[in-house]
């Protein structure tokens, strides 16, 4: 039986990636921020989850240790600890989305406490990651990336490794949505063109899905966009977030990304509207303009 | 046996065209300013095709007419003649992209001679021209609209109506167009910032393949962005001109499209550059900037 | 005594500059569409003015004729007369601002009719008018410019020719309200951003006219930004139109303008919140956004 | 006599002030990393200057100690020693521009300390500061403010105190560069385009200088535009920086700032062409496009 590997968030993401760890046969040892989601978990797979008290717990009992923190306030608030726990021989690999400055931050951190570190953002979101579909975004220590190499295969579809040049697997994460998230505008910018024309929508995106821009996005979201329906799948502030990171990074290395930086200004504008916590799809009524719907402003 | 139908401007998408028709069971009548085009087609369908020496005499052979010439002074300058022909009972499709007045000028001046004005401008370009898998946006009168039913479906693969209001077929085709040229133009940007940073641009494609932004276009257009091939499929200078024409669109009922206008821009540049006549991905160059290929200027 | 002018078109412009060339010692032969106007100026200076019932009796009884309707549609209505009675050696001074396409179209057929034509559009508004402080920007008969200089003098503080090429007065009439525009509607974002911050504005507008930027435009049109008077001295789809030829300039001669392209979606969008007719200074509603006024939409 | 009054920091800003501050009768004490500036400063007013060897005995010796640091790097690395001299009954006045953040937090330190801190970024660049016309924005301890009233008003021609809240000064130094930079840009828009047109440029200029827009700026930058004369006055890099932190202060507060964000893309543009340390207006070289000169890229 494969040995146990540590896991450290289980949240929309965590939870789907533990089911399919432990589906492909590892038993995990897990810390959660709220305990009553280590504990579902480890009911649902009786003699297979180990529920510890602490982050820190996690890294001392295990070896290969995963992280999925949602966020950077969060990842930053259980670092410490985490950093206190590593020792030599230690293998740490964090899936969340944070900045190249702070995986390199914490790949040092790591180094100077002997252990090992690999960033792995994943590109999917919640059904993917139940599927077993993510796909990781990866680069850092290779040894560590040969260690978890099955494990991503069992949570995953593909696995990218760009080298030890920390910081490379999440500049393409922010490369990948900052493109995604104009995507996204070009069709609620179409979509609110057509419908001050009074074209049919609905012809409007089965035109798309018939031709060249088909993909599952515009199955996905051109729907929800026409039909005002912003449950959050991908918040829109964390899209926003993602796409002033990008810009972040493009003037960084002094490319001109005039496309990303309007579409940058729409996606504020939502916020701005109270679209903040809605799904990214909700730029639409920024598109929509003053023929938009209105939202009482909540961030 | 089914009826002639005429058939005016065999380009690369109308060659594509008449030989389905052909393949569906008409026999045609034809003209192309370039006869050597319209003597090749007869000869690959001994029978079946009837050269003619104007455009006016199709008109006077066939009840139901179809024309796809290619630019807007390629249709202006050939109409003259064709109105002087219309006459009562006389059906003309339009399968060219030209501008919502352009198409309603025609039907008024079709509709003063007594005929019957459709307008079907085409998305897809040269392969669905071949394939029979052309999406027909049409418009106009709804007879003229059934007698060109099964011809339609022997060009294409779907044919949308939305109803007599004469402009919509062309305004759909070019909302369809802008949504494409600025989800393109999201490419080359996500491009040029991952070249910046020397991230691996192959794998980025392969990313965008495996996520939700999937397209055609993405499999087709990354690529030669990569490998700065620009052979024309779409030209340049044709896709700036069709989101010139949304904008002005999005002006008229007063829908700001700031991507679109800030992609227009960015094809502009590319066409300052030199790159008119090449592929519309050659945008890309645009986004590489000072980084960029360097090229004398054409147009 | 100098010979009399003929006048066409005096409303808001066109009251001040007559105003100006009866000080300068002209009497004048007008026609108004409204003819009080006409006859309002003819009461004012008794004996200097002849009221015409037809632009067309205008231009019958004079040699030289000023031109200043307020509006491409008000333009393109008289002309046809005015080309009618045009005949060799009459000239015709254009103070409109139009298309250069317009102004080349009538130079045209001015001179196919054997008269003089002369663009010169005026930089200045209302108040530059009353006070003999205009600019006029002239292109094409360089003998029609010398005829006209003494009234310029009196009309205006400077004159410019840029030789024979029609259209190039209209063309550097649209880059100035171009750089204009844009140059407001950069003051109106920093303003928004100056409120949402609770950064005193009366101390940015003081600000700014103690420094580099100071200019006319800032004292006039940040206060009335601040307040929301916006009471049209320029009205905001005039601007906007003013920018979107602006554009297509910059298409024809392939010259991107990413800010003008960003401004023109702002006054759009302004046009779409219902400030059509305001002053253009109400872009300002555009750029506060979702903490802007609402107002109902009138275009 | 009045007492004798710090200064860290002799740079291009820092000489006039000192200059300014002498002239209004105070005598200095003063450090400077190149010890050089200091000795220079102290050799051209006998007996008014003393040099120390840290800005660590400027604090020590003086009450109220003004500090002028070229960019937030210098600060940063001179602030820890500062304040650990910081005590009881100090009183420092930053006079550099430097994030609000930053602001806030050396006024924390300070205040930790028992000293006063004052914000003072100043509007005007080199010529204000030697002919004592600068423009003070500050924000912090009223205290402090009182106390260097008369040093100010021998330094600058005004000062505006936003109250008790750190960084609103340097929030406010940022709104006025952005608006600063996008007016510089659109004239820079306007030329390209004149000049593209074969508009006389030297006419632009004296137009603009004769209306509503006429400001110092525009009679200083456009001739070294037209000339692409680009000796650093505000280096553009700098420019550039201003315009990011005025975007990301917009994100803060949920404000879309559509200009400033396309104008942020051709300085980075500008940037990439090579234009980092020369002035900001060859930001005019972005606009040209691929008509503009080429340089090697220098940053």
């Amino acid at each position: 039986m494969a040995e146990a590997v540590g896991f450290i968030g289980i949240g929309i993401m965590g939870k789907g990636m533990c089911n399919n760890l432990i589906k492909g046969g590892r038993s995990l040892i897990v810390w959660n921020r709220d305990t009553k989601k280590s504990e579902e978990l480890a009911k649902a797979h009786e003699g297979k989850v180990t529920v510890c008290k602490s982050a820190a717990e996690v890294v001392q009992k295990c070896t290969l240790i995963y992280s999925c923190l949602s966020t950077l306030e969060a990842s930053t608030a259980v670092w410490p600890e985490v950093q206190e726990a590593l020792s030599a021989g230690k293998m740490f690999v964090d899936c969340a989305t944070l900045t190249p400055e702070r995986m390199a931050f914490m790949a040092g951190a790591a180094s100077a406490k002997g252990a090992k570190f690999l960033e792995a953002p994943v590109s999917g979101s919640k059904g993917p990651a139940e599927a077993g579909q993510l796909i990781f975004l990866t680069a850092g220590d290779a040894a560590c990336k040969e260690a978890s190499k099955t494990d991503m295969e069992a949570m995953g579809k593909a696995t990218f490794y760009f080298g030890a040049d920390m910081g490379k697997g999440s500049k393409m994460k922010m490369v990948v949505n900052m493109i995604m998230g104009v995507q996204l505008n070009a069709c609620s910018e179409g979509m609110a063109l057509a419908e001050a024309m009074d074209l049919p929508v609905t012809d409007m995106i089965e035109i798309l899905k018939l031709g060249a821009m088909n993909s599952p996005m515009i199955g996905l979201k051109c729907p929800t966009m026409m039909n005002k329906t912003y449950a959050p799948a991908f918040p829109l502030k964390h899209a926003q977030k993602d796409m002033r990171f990008a810009l972040q990074m493009g003037d960084d290395v002094g490319i001109a990304l005039p496309l990303a930086a309007a579409s940058n200004e729409e996606y504020k504008k939502a916020r701005q509207m109270g679209y903040a916590d809605d799904d990214f799809s909700a730029v639409a009524e920024a598109s929509r303009g003053a023929n938009g719907a209105k939202k009482q402003r909540t961030s």
